[in-house]
Order: C-alpha cells, then sequence, then structure tokens
C-alpha cells in the first residue's frame, strides 16, 4: 500500500472512531483506561524486549546517552505510565457539560455543550511514555487519537500501541481510537499535518526546531508550546525578602524547565539594594550572570548581548537588565518574551492590575514565581503541553484544552418570525 | 515606499495600537464609539461623494446591479452604521473579566483573565458598512484592526476610516487602532495574512472562495465560516404540525442566509404523512425540490445528484432524503453538512439527547428553527460572523470571540517547593 492510501485508511478509521467516542460514557472512557493499564502490565515483557531493540538500534545509530536515556523504558517508567492511566480515570469528564443556560426573549433555551474536539494528530520525539500521556488525554476527552512517535522509538511504541488497543476493545471501544502510524516514512508526518478532512488540530511534542517546521507547513490548526522565555521584574515597591525568594525558586528550582526565569528585570531605584545579595546567591548556585552595562556597575557579570534577552537559556545561566520604571519592564517582556509566564514582585496595588492587564502571556504572576506554571499545580490533572498561542487554549493545556463547545438550542416547535 | 515596507509600518503601528488599547477603559472605548457616530454624521455629505465616486468606476467597470446596490452608501445605510456603533457601545465589555478564581493548595489564588486577541486583519469584499461593523467589534474587545476592503469600495473605505480615527483621537485613543490599507494593491492581502509578529488572526467576509484562499496561504489563525449547508431531521416520532411549521420556517424565511435549511431528512415511516403536504406548501413559495427516489414516490421532484446533498444553495432549493432511522441521519448530517446548525424535531426525549451529542455542528437545534443560529437572537448583540471551526470560536462570533483567557496566579511571596 503506498504511503498516501496507508494515512488516508489511518484517517478514515480515526475519524470513525471519533463519531463512535461521541457515545462513549465515562464509564466506557474510564474502563479503558483501566484496562490499558492492565494490558500494559500483562505487556510489560513484551515493552522492555521490543524496547531493547531499540536501544540496541540507538546505540548502534550512535544516539548520545541523554537520548538513549529517554529513549529507555524500565520498570519505573512502565509504572509512571499505569499510574498515569489511573489518575486520567480519576479526572472529571469535561464532554456533555452544558453551561449558560438561558432563556431567550423568542423563547428559545440557548447553551453550550462541551464536546470533544473530533481527531487529534500528536507528533513527538524520542520518549515513548509520551504514547501513553497523550493517547489517555484524548480519550479521556472523547478525542480519537493518531500518534507518530520518533523513528528511534518505533518498536516501544508499536508495543505500548499494541497494549492500548487492547485495552480499548476490553472495554468496547473502537481500537482505532488511538492508533499509532506503523511506518518510520518522514513523508508520513508531512500527510497527518495537511489532511484537515480526517485530522482536527495537531499537537507537535518536541524542541522548537520541530515546533517551528510543523506549524510552518500545517493545514490544520497546531496547538503549540513554544519557548519559555520567562521573566520576574522586581520594582521599587517590591518587598526585598520576597522578590529574593521569588527570583531564587523562579532560576534554581530547575534548570531544563519551561517555566524557569530566564531574564531579571529590576528597578534602578533598589538594583543595589537587592542585586548584590541576589547575584552572590545565584553564584553560589553555579548560575552564570549576563547583564546590561547599568546592572554590571553594581555586579559582576559578563555583557549582556541584543540576542540574550531573546533566550531561553534551559540552563544554569541569567540575563539581568535594570530598568527606569514598570512600564520599561512591561515593554521589554512584551517585546522580548515569549508570551509563557511572567511575574511582578510589588507591593503597590495599582501597579499589580497594570501588569496582570498589560503583560501579554498566558501566565502573569503577582508576588509568586514563574515555577507555579504548570497543569498539575493549576489543578488541570494533567496537561498536555502549554501552549504560547492566543487562539483556542492558552497556557497548561489539559482536558478542556482538547474541547469545544457548541450551541444547543431546545424549542418546542419555534420558529423565527422576522 | 515598497509595499512591504508600508505593511511592516501598518503592522508594527497596529502592534503598538494594541499595546496601547490593553489601558483603554471601558468609558474611554464607549466615547471613542459615540465620537465615530458624530464623526460619521458630520461626514455624511463627503462619504456620499466618495461613495459616488466607487460607483462611478463599478458602473464602468460593468459590475452588476447587485453588486453595485451592495456597495451603494445612501442615507439608510449611513444611519444604519451609526445605529450599529451605537449597540456595540451598550454592549457590555468583556475585557478585563476575571472567572474562576480558586485558591490552590500551594496558596496562589488562581484565575483567568478576559484580555483581547491583539491585533485583527480583517479582509472583506463590496459592502463598505462592513468597516463600521468590524471596527467597532474590534475596538470594543481591545483589539486593533488592520482592515483590507474590496477594491470596488477604496474611496468609500477610506472614506470611513477618516471618520473612525476621527473619533479614536477625540476619545484619547490611538488613530492606529483601526488602519484601513490604502493601496488596491493585492499583494497587501498576500503580506497581511503572513505576517505572525504583527497580526494575530485574520477573520475573512466574503464568499467561499476567498475564505478558503485565505484559509491555504495564511500563517496565522482565520476564524472562517464556510458555509451554511444546514439540515432539518424529521423523526418518526415528531409532532408532525411542530415539524411541518419548523421546516417551513428553516426554508422559507429567507433564502439567502447561511441558517436556511438546505436538506431536508425524513425519516421514511413518517414520510407518507407529511411529505406531500410540505412540498405543496413550498412549491406555492416557489421552492424547487430534488430529492431521492424513495422520495420521488411520493412526491414530484427531480432527481437529487450526490453533489446536491453537498450543496448550500442560497436559494430557493431544497433536497430531501427519507432515512431509515436517527442514525442514518446524524451519519449523513456528519458527512454531506457543514457543521453550521441542524435541527431536529421529535418527542422522543432519549433521541433528542443523542443527536445533541451526536452531530457535529456547531449549532444544534431541538424542536427549533435553524434560522435561530445568529448573534442577535444568540444575545451576542452583534457578530462578526459565524464561525464553523471547532478551534477557538464556533458558532456565531460576537466579542467574547474576538478576545482570549491568560491565567493570572497572584500571590505573596509564594514559591514552589517541588
Amino acid at each position: 500500500m503506498s504511503l498516501e492510501s496507508y494515512m488516508n485508511e489511518v484517517g478514515q478509521k480515526a475519524r470513525a472512531a471519533s463519531r463512535l467516542l461521541t457515545r462513549a460514557t465515562t464509564e466506557q472512557k474510564n474502563n479503558a483506561l483501566f484496562a490499558m493499564a492492565d494490558a500494559l502490565e500483562d505487556a510489560r515483557p513484551r515493552l522492555k524486549e521490543e524496547n531493547a531493540k531499540d536501544l540496541e538500534n540507538g546505540k548502534q545509530k550512535g544516539l548520545d546517552a541523554a537520548l538513549l536515556d529517554r529513549l529507555e523504558l524500565n520498570d519505573g517508567r512502565i509504572d509512571g505510565m499505569i499510574e498515569g492511566l489511573k489518575q486520567v480515570a480519576s479526572l472529571p469528564d469535561p464532554v456533555g457539560e452544558i453551561t449558560d443556560m438561558v432563556f431567550r426573549p423568542s423563547g428559545i433555551q440557548l447553551g453550550k455543550m462541551r464536546v470533544p474536539l473530533g481527531v487529534i494528530g500528536i507528533i513527538y520525539e524520542s520518549r515513548p511514555n509520551v504514547t501513553i500521556d497523550a493517547a489517555s488525554l484524548c480519550l479521556k476527552s472523547g478525542n480519537a487519537t493518531i500518534l507518530r512517535g520518533g523513528s528511534e522509538a518505533f518498536y516501544s511504541n508499536q508495543a505500548i500501541a499494541e497494549a492500548v488497543q487492547t485495552g480499548l476493545l476490553t472495554a468496547g471501544l473502537p481500537a482505532d481510537a488511538v492508533q499509532v502510524i506503523n511506518t518510520v516514512d518522514r513523508e508520513a508526518v508531512g500527510r497527518l499535518i495537511t489532511m484537515p478532512e480526517f485530522v482536527d488540530v495537531i499537537v507537535p511534542r518536541g524542541g522548537k526546531g520541530l515546533i517551528e517546521r510543523i506549524s510552518a507547513d500545517a493545514r490544520v490548526p497546531v496547538i503549540k508550546h513554544l519557548d519559555g522565555n520567562c521573566h520576574v521584574y522586581i520594582d521599587d515597591e517590591a518587598d526585598l525578602e520576597k522578590a529574593f525568594k521569588i527570583a531564587m525558586n523562579a532560576k534554581t528550582r530547575r534548570y531544563g524547565v519551561c517555566n524557569a526565569m530566564e531574564s531579571l528585570l529590576v528597578n534602578t531605584k533598589v538594583a543595589k539594594a537587592i542585586l548584590p545579595c541576589l547575584a552572590d546567591a545565584l553564584a553560589q548556585k553555579g548560575v552564570e550572570l549576563v547583564a546590561c552595562e547599568q546592572a554590571r556597575d553594581i555586579i559582576e557579570a559578563a555583557p549582556a548581548t541584543e540576542e540574550d534577552w531573546y533566550t531561553e537559556y534551559l540552563a544554569p545561566k541569567l540575563s539581568i537588565k535594570l530598568v527606569a520604571d514598570m512600564d520599561e519592564a512591561i515593554a521589554h517582556i512584551n517585546q522580548y518574551g515569549s508570551h509563557h509566564s511572567d511575574a511582578i514582585v510589588s507591593q503597590n496595588y495599582s501597579k499589580t492590575r497594570a501588569f496582570m492587564a498589560e503583560v501579554d502571556s498566558s501566565s502573569v504572576m503577582v508576588n509568586a514565581s514563574t515555577a507555579f506554571a504548570d497543569g498539575f499545580e493549576y489543578g488541570l490533572g494533567a496537561e498536555i503541553g502549554i501552549s504560547t498561542d492566543k487562539i483556542h487554549a492558552r497556557g497548561p493545556v489539559g482536558l478542556i484544552g482538547l474541547t469545544s463547545q457548541k450551541y444547543v438550542v431546545l424549542g418546542d416547535g419555534h420558529t423565527r418570525d422576522n
């Protein structure tokens, strides 16, 4: 079968399964998630066997140690997938909720019903456990899924897919509700992102390069998470103890995460009071500093370039800039930031209100660390990613971000007069 | 100046204006809308003068009478634009609303704040009053707008733009909050839809051809309304009097509107009871019928082709198909429909629930006419279009559809532990 016929078949099956899923009850979906967990447990030896093939191929191809580590499916990671399935089963089902029900002057009763998006295409790189994360969230929200993992995890992903489909069938749901593409042909991705007749939305999970390529070529909407160039602004009216704690937490809690602070903005009026002790504490943690000229008069740091203000280091490195006032901080964040998560530390009521309204980011923090930008911290239960887009889903995307709403109109023979 | 420099300048100005609009109060925005109304009143003679140039050019180019009619700005239409501005001023301002505020276990307080999308590009065809409709809705929702009207309305649109900008300046808002592109160069559209750095979303208003071209080429999200191939399904458990009224209203209230019924599905069990009188009544209104073979055994109608099931006639024409049960009706609607608005007429409680859940349309009606699918009927006040997409806005798009939500996190020195 040609790649195009194969992808069309996958698409048609997914569309048909998504129609059937609109009838699935919460109980059926939860039963399927539990059955998938059981099937993974039963398949544990086979999962490790298939994963060993991927690891062996990876070694022969000379993949580096970090990549091989991400690829590995050990008992801990299989436990994690099983636990994840049970957690998703415990989340409330968003589908079918009808809200904002009102009577209109015409006599019709109008409301909004939450419904699945339909078919979701997920494109991801090396970690095979993404297969389970993504499939479980999509299933719980009533969507069919087409998954395309990295070629280096091919055997692992196929083995996981088998367990998933066993679980679906056990619960009386269509096996095609979750399909894993069974070819490593790169053209498959090109086709997956350009078939709006079968796929309603694409969620890419991986590096910025992957996401930019997919966004540029996709002919369906993409829920995307580019970079997290997050800022903390310390205002001249900040409580400096809080500012110190928040800045340290936002930078040093973890370095490789998208909600870590990458750039610190300090009001010139308090720079001498806070920067030296902050710089000391950061140096003790091994954080490298680059800074504007004004800041370098106060602390030791390499000069920051224009490029630094745009950079998400994902590393123990921080750029520091002094600003004359909050407006300069907001303008800097909106220009150089990535619209992910940005914080102000200030005791001034009016300034905190203005910062919240004017900073154009998916999460705006007031006197709190950017580290809180996270689906679990926000109570979404689990997240499929953090969207830096403004359209549809913004910020951490959980089950609700994988749904849409339609209008329902209830009448009793109502017709429109004019 | 080259077209590219010009469009970049327009984009930069719009982006800068959108930043300033995040600070505009509801009062300022309403004052601007009233000032625009006054400016239009003052410009009435000039508007007619400039419109006369467009009409004269149109006649020379041989535009047909319908197009010339849509192009004309007479006193009634100028009154309509002024009235429209005042209506938008009277709508509640969605921006800044904070909802779902909760304390999380970590101690942070989390909520969602409604915010403007940013910069909205509107591309439309001949009717110059769209300039005011679109600009007023975008302004009220806090967005900057770049408008690109049809070349045949060039002088009219420029004159309207002057009045709009006068109103903005009178109210102390940036004139660049609403810009009308001042060139008829078609390349301007190509650039407008491919500059995500300046434009957040595109709303095309016009024929299906325009919208499909724009969707195919755009590099920013498009809020689009393709066709309205709407269905009414008459179930075997329908109250046939209600069914008759609803079908007649959905088809004959107005023919050229997107919420008109284009296809009637009738359960075979009641076809003989309802089709003959419906066919008579439709014939009296001059509605042409095409139908499946089974229906043609009962009523006089031309044979329907496969193509008919996909067609939005926007005319006094209707396709009729008999179906064995509700499931066949739902499958037909989901396959051939355009996901706009579809209705069931039935007294059976369980069937109405299943129809609502399974029909994949932006509005699903139960025992009510599809004609209700409309921003005014839904209480949105005014609409910029009816979205047949599932992502972001679905169904009639009013002020809220032109906004997004961001997370706000309030702490008091809160940091994340793990």
